[in-house]
């Protein structure tokens, strides 16, 4: 096919192989050749980072095989099968990818993205629905990190987002918070909302000693919060963010148990008028619901979330409160949180706390 | 066990068996014990509505026995196993419920919902919380329908939501109605909010000649919305929706099909500032994305939204754009759906000739 033969899509339909008409995140399979159309953007990628459910479901399938020894092999042979089938790096499973990092190596005359060759990046937009291709082998993976070293090549759209690097953070750092960058980008933007119309409203952050949970705890309270109340599962996590500083109350209580979090919220000076969500356990619905004032709003971030228990269980307890889906792109939001990354130690500590673990958004 | 020996909750966690600390609508188990607490009211049920997934399920289950004739008693079995195990109507496959009509019997001396005995009400919460008990073994019930003539009772808790049955409304007509009241509702706060920011806002409903659509559709218009663009799958919907005069244009694309649905919408004078989702098949999230101005709203009503096809798709698309998971509590939400079903002919004529479908919300 060649790329003067019909005009190029800035969402990237026009590297879609099948089905037709889908959108590329949803596709089975993208076409991942090197040529450029006008408004694209090739990637040398040196690292993918595979979200944490995606990595989790590749390991333990690949640990069902014959031995263990073969583990990394076989979790090597599990991605280049999927990108070389799929023209991108989706789990097929979870549905989810990652993200990317790598160097600028050619811009289309027509890219709005800003970006030009030589710059080193990471992509902000999902692996899901990115075309890849991969020209290693994975040679230099050993299994044992979401962390990919990786030599290929990738294509960024004209409305794909990917961020220049900073030079003053360590890479593995700036590409864990670049992961959640969209839930502290949210939160600020909700909190300077509820700030505008009246008292410094309380924000309570469900799962606050986690990445995307302390970056929106020092959010909310940049962006006016009166009060942050930061909900943690154990003591070790309360130690934590407490030694961080980044709550003005910290709690204890298992997100999944909606009368235990709407009492720890109480007693810590709510109900909250924005409550975050960064819990990445499934049946946190009930307890964001009732942790929130009528009138508020609820961000769910985790991606385990699920849609009807959340519309039915708001309207089973007649909670007038708005529920929003955290969507992973807010502009700026990239600049944003690698700012408060460099402005608080207690978030940077957390983070380093943290490197193995996964709790990102981007799938 | 007696009413005297603990408080009890606005949330009915008092009736809850098992597991202890769930809400009602996360439990296994109910208690559907008549005794009321003081806050509680008592119905003597004389229908369940139930939802149409939950019917549709119970029904090709049944059908899946020995033989046809058996069909009404194998659905008659099915709800009563359900009901005596559970002290609730929730479908364990589905998870949904439906809502139910029928007469006040006693109100606690501490309800605060407002009821009389002799109130003829529906429920406005789930079935899927409810505390429910059979008496008459569905003797009436001939399996064809999703309505249920029955015999028991029904316990509401303070925080549940009750509506009188309109006099000057048939009884099925205006259980249609009620079921997806939460849509108009928020539609119009959304439309309200958007409409004080400036111009008048384009609004997008897709499935406009649905239950839920139309009746969101007149409300958009009611609360200032500039334009009202409606979005059908096929040229009959289109010639109902356009006879009943509820839109302003009348476009035809497959809701799935995300590029299809941003060109019709944009033909039609969008992209829209609002777009409610109200079609109940799986796979609009990013037609709806696409459908949207940047500074824009996505309200999903339709239970079949997937929370990460909404977040990763606008993501993926740098849409900055806030979507809503559609509560189905709004208050003064049946009043107003009432109200509008009334004053608009349009809507009324779309319901009657929908009486035998569902798309409703409440699950």
């Amino acid at each position: 096919m060649q790329q003067q033969d019909f005009p190029s899509s800035p969402l990237g339909l026009h590297r879609v192989i099948e089905p037709a008409g889908a959108l590329p995140q949803a596709a089975w399979r993208l076409d991942p050749s090197p040529e450029l159309w006008p408004d694209e953007a090739r990637i040398r990628v040196d690292r993918l980072n595979l979200d944490a459910a995606s990595f989790r479901q590749l390991t333990e399938a690949a640990a069902e095989g014959p031995n263990g020894t073969g583990l990394a092999a076989a979790l090597r042979g599990a991605v280049l099968g999927i990108v070389a089938e799929r023209g991108k790096m989706q789990n097929p499973v979870t549905g989810s990818g990652g993200m990317l990092t790598g160097v600028v190596d050619e811009v289309g005359p027509d890219s709005p993205l800003g970006l030009a060759p030589g710059d080193r990046v990471a992509t902000l937009v999902s692996l899901s629905l990115t075309p890849l291709a991969i020209t290693d082998g994975l040679a230099r993976w050993d299994g044992r990190s979401e962390q990919v070293p990786c030599d290929g090549h990738a294509i960024l759209f004209g409305r794909s987002i990917a961020a220049v690097l900073p030079d003053d953070l360590p890479v593995p750092l700036a590409l864990a918070v670049l992961d959640v960058c969209g839930a502290p980008a949210l939160t600020s933007r909700m909190v300077r909302q509820a700030a505008a119309g009246g008292a410094a409203p309380a924000v309570a952050i469900l799962g606050a000693a986690g990445k995307s949970g302390s970056l929106s705890a020092v959010a909310a309270r940049k962006a006016g919060a009166g009060s942050v109340i930061g909900l943690v599962p154990a003591q070790a996590e309360a130690d934590l963010l407490t030694s961080a500083g980044l709550a003005d109350r910290v709690v204890i209580a298992d997100a999944r148990d909606p009368a235990a979090v709407a009492a720890a919220v109480r007693a810590a000076g709510g109900p909250a008028q924005v409550t975050v969500v960064c819990v990445d356990v499934p049946g946190c619905e009930g307890g964001a619901v009732l942790a929130t004032a009528d009138g508020g709003t609820v961000i769910f971030f985790s991606m385990a979330t699920s849609f009807s228990a959340a519309a039915l269980g708001a309207e089973g307890v007649a909670a007038d409160i708005t529920m929003l889906i955290g969507n992973g792109y807010v502009p700026g939001h990239a600049a944003l949180a690698l700012d408060l990354v460099r402005a608080e130690p207690g978030v940077r500590r957390i983070f380093e706390s943290r490197t193995a673990e996964g709790d990102g958004h981007a799938g």
